[in-house]
């Protein structure tokens, strides 16, 4: 159409839709393109805002590579990341929170009892649970994908100093469910701040620090794979995470105890010296269909 | 907070915001969010559907760089480019339209009466007129950045056969406030489809073409510049232009002329052999403020 007009032209953008254009295609482009054109009209976009925000996208997809993922980053704190979670999230399984950017596939095998601490300086976090269905059944031959950063808040695809999977494991469930292994405490950490979404966290007032916390997707045949995250109690952003990623029943109390009671059947039994932490976290998922 | 929910998290995020914030970028981001966060609930987005959206977004990054912007395209193709254009033209003046992902800084003059077209196939196209202001008055020292593609739909910066400069040039007016130069009649082109826009095209049953035409960009002291595009009449893509960017007073006439109508006092007078196209079109800006 020739008379295209601020008023006319979402309805003119649907208007070139081919007959053929997949129904989901269309009703997320349709609903995209209604909230893009009223966000424009809302706030009546000039073309210096509209230019900063291209320049934006090129600067994020220029600091994005594979190790690197800017626009998820931007998602994480807008807020979008966290939203998908807790649309997909089932009240019946343990809640889900967000990836992050850091996740790297091809983790090596963690077995129960193993060690992730390795010779890194820090309080021993002995972390265990069970995983179970939504009855609390215990799943067998569940799959947990675990990370976090080392002490200095960096994962290791920051760090030139780690190792590739330094603070990554899969650990694989026995018949009894339950999962168990030790690393160092995880520490409260800030997102990269040196790219554009650093520059709106700034212009915005926000502090770029996330609450700390384990991460694990949890994957079990038969069950909806579970992406989440694990937070103490007693972390200082666990009311203002950055990316929104806390939810009430993903926090949980570290326990101090001495290190003679530390248990039999770890990796590090019999060599711990110090006092040390115990975390205990059930895995709850949910039926697939 | 550690309760964030889907309902509550357009709030929270708002709530994060430092006190001293600049209360335009406060609007902007609320806004952002909230049409954002409307969105992924009114389609339910699911985190395949995100994923997909991160790879567009990072593959739109990767083709970028200083002479392709894939994220103005995509802004183009939904219609966001030209509803801001739209937004801030005003009816007073010429409407604005699209500035397209080809533009480049630094055109060479094009003196009143020069040729853009040199030994390029196709039809001479006579273009000019006068820019004036509001009422009809003209103005002299009105500076105008011209380009447009060659034959093969192709802009400079897209064509390694193509001379940095070929097909732009700036024209400044005199005290009569006319402009006028030769070139090669414009073509109907599509817009680059070998990037992940182009798949967006491809999904949703669109073609990528786009009605021919002149770019210009006006410039003069004391008038709001001016980024249009003026298409002519007969052109087959004139109701359906991928970028939305034609506006009925965009729309001008061909006429055609025999080789000695041609006038004097342009480079190709007293060398045009064959018939040549007229394009007669003024250019109206309003004062600032």
């Amino acid at each position: 159409m020739r008379n295209v007009t601020a008023d006319n032209i979402t309805d003119v953008f649907m208007q070139y839709f081919g007959p053929d254009t997949d129904p989901r295609m269309r009703e997320i482009m349709q609903s995209l393109a209604t909230h893009l054109h009223a966000f424009a009209r809302d706030v009546n976009l000039t073309h210096a805002e509209w230019q900063r925000g291209i320049e934006f996208l090129e600067a994020a997809g220029r600091v994005s590579d594979e190790t690197r993922h800017e626009f998820v980053l931007l998602s994480d704190v807008l807020g979008l990341s966290s939203l998908v979670d807790m649309l997909h999230s089932s009240a019946a399984g343990t809640s889900s929170s967000v990836l992050g950017p850091f996740h790297i596939s091809g983790s090596p095998p963690l077995p129960f009892g193993g060690d992730m601490k390795r010779h890194y300086e820090g309080e021993v976090l002995l972390a265990r649970g069970t995983v179970t269905d939504t009855a609390g059944n215990p799943i067998e031959g569940a799959e947990i994908d675990i990370w976090q950063t080392a002490p200095n808040g960096l994962y290791s695809s920051q760090d030139e100093e780690q190792d590739t999977f330094s603070f990554h494991g899969i650990q694989t469930t026995a018949a009894d469910g339950r999962y168990g292994f030790t690393t160092v405490k995880p520490v409260s950490y800030t997102v990269p701040t040196d790219g554009p979404v650093g520059d709106i966290l700034r212009a915005t007032g926000r502090h770029p620090w996330r609450p700390s916390h384990l991460h694990y997707i949890v994957k079990a045949p038969g069950f909806r794979p579970l992406v989440t995250e694990i937070f103490p109690d007693d972390d200082p952003y666990l009311d203002e995470d950055t990316v929104f990623g806390v939810r009430g029943d993903l926090v949980m109390k570290y326990e101090p105890h001495p290190a003679d009671a530390f248990p039999e059947g770890y990796a590090l039994s019999g060599t711990v010296t110090e006092p040390f932490l115990l975390a205990e976290f059930d895995l709850r998922l949910v039926p697939l269909g």
